[in-house]
């Protein structure tokens, strides 16, 4: 008889452990338990049904080849039985035993296991709050949900949707309801969007991006109840900033590791909340293993555990048990927490840590912000991405990176992730030997080129000043000159506000210099903060004492501009 | 009085060095010597002006931000000096002076410098050949050859050409005037195109593309001479395969460093022709430094010297050489090939080295081939890409990868250059953290994927048989069973030629594979060989004893199927 293996879920990381278990041990018995009727859909592209990207659900729970992955697929093809419509109850470890009940029928039963694969994923987070159970209030966790909210879409009695949480799934909510026409709100509760995934002046430009595409957003809005109307329907969402009524309401505050089973065998939690496992994605008991949405990861920089929950990540630790299972020594190694999401048409994406977040870690933290068309400037296709890096100014290692625009941000991204990975300094990133050509990338690609920006900083010839201080002095009033460098039809078309603004183009600067006050702090901006730089430089050279530049200049400025109109 | 520097060539590590030089340096005296009259012109792009794709040749000598960067830009804004149509005869080493001449007067005079840079450039080969000097044959190398090229074609007497080298200046150009509606004929002397880019079976996907968009291509054919017409026109290529008839002729068979100054001062060159320098870009002659298309770098995987011109390299030199120049002390670490290339559509790209070239250089090569959709299949946006790897049966090294497709192969591309720099194993490959969303990417990435195939083949779980050997088999009639393992409307569609095809789709594998006789060779394969795998794992335990599947099944198959209306 082969190796009795049961596998508690049958998402992502358990059909990946069963069918690679299979594949490198033709005897073993191999169980899924699954609590659902549906096995290996993919959770991450409900938003895309929702959006009709995806046309049917059943496109989700198939292979690339068009199978649907029910339990006859997987006992024909992998020889892996399948338990659908059943909960695992309980763990007996002492005699190996895992205690199911069929929920059709409520029958129970017992399976014996050697060895037991957790792999039970998270559940979105529901507040207990008033109003909570109304009508057209949904969450996004299962394929049913999203087949619920396209319903409520398709009715046409859906005119506007309240998204409670600007996290991932609430902006690709919120991305597939607009797309089907439907007017967005999005209340969260921090002042930012994304909060745990990207800094605010990131952040702030993305905002900035989903109001010009018409999204209301109420940031720093906290949500005390949902009012329903007489029929029991949602009907506004009750703010600390006032409400907001719209026809349907969606719920993305957050995913919570589903862990109650771990817990109650006494299987050991890590520190966020979800099952602590070892490199081999081994639990506390030896014979247990955990991996996916239900476990936490170690973050590769700082060395602490993270919960991360990542198709991606669930994937490779359903590889790794499926090995494990079956006489493999694999190791996950950890996460350098890389995400990624389109959203109004901006590629968005961060890897590493974000500033704040290396800061407490203890990081001499330094940053710089690049945007650059993300190929030639010639080339017609060439769109705007904004790279920012964070480094360790002591070791010059990078620590962080986030980018996101019309143009090409997630390949930075993947690049950057796969640095920070291996420890790479500012300078071995910079000279990567990156794929150039005309369609693909600026000759300096936008990535190396934030990172020489950082090493300009930490070598003392770029002094900058961020969008975020320079908004506060304006506002202040405070006596500097804010000085534009681009050509008078730029500064015409768009320019930063404030009274400090004056206009030299950086042409002329080196004739015109002892025009501009050499008492005063100087700040320079140009459209990316290339010529902002070098007009620093001039600056410097002619003895102005106290200059910088703007980081990432018009294009990173994530606030109001004057524009050609008068218009602030 | 500064530092005098003088730099020789204006294109594109010349002005970087110089413009570098004068942001850490006020003081210095910089110019640039310019034998022609473009500055700072995108070379890169000229196939793009050709295209159409850049409305005017102005634009790839302009700054992102539209400023020509003509003489006056740099006295302006860098405050260098630059000499054009001045040519540079000369180095005097003992007295430190650059002889020129200035080439619309003939007037001739000494430059002296403390630190010169040598930014020669390359040129393109032309060989020595009867007709090479009649009208309407071109080469790329100046903008000057781009506007010809592209009012030969404006004039409307030219429908077709034919261009001389499958390099990837010559497919660029192929793509450039097929897009103006212009019949193309490539001749390539070896027998696949790209020859030092891509491993044979990836070229043959890229050749197999661009005759499916109506390329001739001619591999294998050395062109003997060119023959004109009463005129003095071009009219035919004459190869070995037989002459090819066209209205004009593109020279493109490779760049060579143009290295006369530095050969006559004495300068040590390398093994490739190209000058030799140092980590600090220095020459033989420390006061001489040298970068871009004249000089050669260290490939990071073999040590070697390697001459792999390319514009983001030269502007990296140019940055380092600045710094070095002014007192700094950075070094250039070395290339790992990274090359890229849109042609027809197709994404192409390679990092690291060839399968060829790592047996040469003495690794334990073993491969993988894989085709997936470059995001999730269920996307509709998804698009096919093929990635190969190369990597150390020993060490587990990554050595190199390439990558082509509709898809977006230069990513993963990117991605490898980043992971091979850094001495990545296969298995950390496969567990980087790259980002995953449904519009980037599968969970399992293609490029995690590729690796995850080559560690299933070192673990001997995974056999394949690579298309060329299959074909082989094929041709030779060869007895052994070649089993489909798809669906029978996929089979019907299109399948792989033979007479030893069967078709046992994989759910019916474990019931049926009693059909199949245990004696034979079996070599099973699917639309990407992800079903072909599994399916030769089913074989494996069910106790047959020669099971291979197919590298990357039908979507890598280069050469000609069965389709649907039974036509091959």
């Amino acid at each position: 008889m082969g190796k009795r293996i049961v596998v508690v879920g049958g998402v992502a990381a358990g059909p990946k452990a069963a069918a690679r278990a299979r594949r490198r041990d033709p005897e073993a018995e191999i169980t899924i338990v699954e609590k659902g009727d549906l096995l290996s859909y993919a959770g991450c592209g409900l938003p895309f049904y929702v959006a009709g990207l995806v046309h049917e659900a059943e496109e989700l729970m198939c292979t690339a080849s068009g199978t649907v992955r029910d339990a006859g697929f997987f006992k024909a093809v992998k020889d892996v039985q399948v338990l659908t419509r059943t909960l695992a109850e309980k763990i007996d470890r002492q005699r190996k035993e895992l205690s199911v009940i069929k929920l059709e029928t409520g029958e129970r039963s017992v399976l014996p296991y050697d060895k037991l694969v957790l792999a039970t994923g998270g559940n979105p987070v529901m507040p207990r709050m008033k109003g909570i159970d109304l009508r057209r209030v949904y969450r996004v966790g299962h394929p049913a949900d999203a087949v619920a909210i396209r319903e409520a879409v398709e009715s046409g009695e859906v005119d506007r949707v309240a998204i409670i949480g600007g996290g991932l799934i609430g902006l690709e909510m919120a991305d597939a309801l607009s797309n089907q026409g439907i007017d967005v709100t999005i209340v969260e509760l921090k002042d930012q969007l994304l909060t745990w995934l990207l800094d605010p002046d990131i952040a702030a430009l993305l905002a900035k991006h989903l109001r010009s595409k018409g999204v209301d957003l109420r940031l720093g809005a906290g949500v005390k109840e949902f009012e329903g109307d007489a029929e029991g329907n949602f009907k506004a969402a009750l703010t600390d900033q006032g409400p907001v009524e719209a026809d349907m309401a969606i719920v993305a505050i957050g995913v919570r590791p589903n862990v109650s089973l771990a817990a109650e065998a006494g299987l050991k939690l890590g520190t966020t909340g979800a099952i602590a496992v070892n490199e081999s994605l081994q639990t506390s008991d030896p014979d247990i293993y955990a991996g996916g949405d239900c476990v936490e990861s170690i973050n590769l920089i700082t060395g602490k555990p993270a919960y991360v929950p990542m198709g991606s990540t669930a994937n490779k630790h359903g590889r790794i048990i499926g090995d494990n299972l079956t006489g493999g020594q694999e190791r996950f190694p950890g996460i350098v927490g890389t995400t990624v999401l389109k959203s109004f048409g901006f590629n968005v994406g961060r890897t590493g840590l974000c500033e704040q977040a290396a800061r407490d870690a203890g990081f001499d933290v330094i940053t710089s912000v690049a945007p650059s068309p993300d190929c030639a400037h010639y080339y017609p296709a060439n769109k705007m991405v904004v790279v920012k890096m964070i480094a360790d100014a002591k070791t010059r290692r990078l620590l962080g990176a986030q980018a996101l625009g019309m143009g090409d941000a997630v390949k930075r991204v993947d690049v950057a992730a796969t640095a920070i990975t291996f420890g790479a300094t500012l300078d071995q990133f910079a000279n990567l030997d990156l794929g150039y050509a005309p369609p693909y990338s600026t000759a300096i690609d936008v990535a190396a080129h934030a990172a020489n920006v950082a090493r300009n900083k930490l070598e003392g010839i770029a002094r900058s000043v961020s969008p975020l201080d320079l908004k506060r002095k304006i506002d202040a009033g405070e006596d500097f000159v804010l000085l534009d460098v681009r050509s008078p039809k730029e500064f015409e078309t768009e320019h930063l506000p404030g009274s400090q603004v004056r206009l030299v183009p950086l042409g002329k600067l080196r004739e015109r210099s002892g025009e501009l006050p050499k008492g005063k702090e100087i700040i320079t901006y140009c459209k990316v903060s290339l010529r902002g730089y070098e007009a620093a430089r001039i600056l410097d050279a002619a003895g102005f004492k106290d200059v910088k530049f703007l980081d990432g200049g018009v294009v990173a400025w994530p606030y109001e501009t004057v524009t050609g109109n008068g218009k602030e």
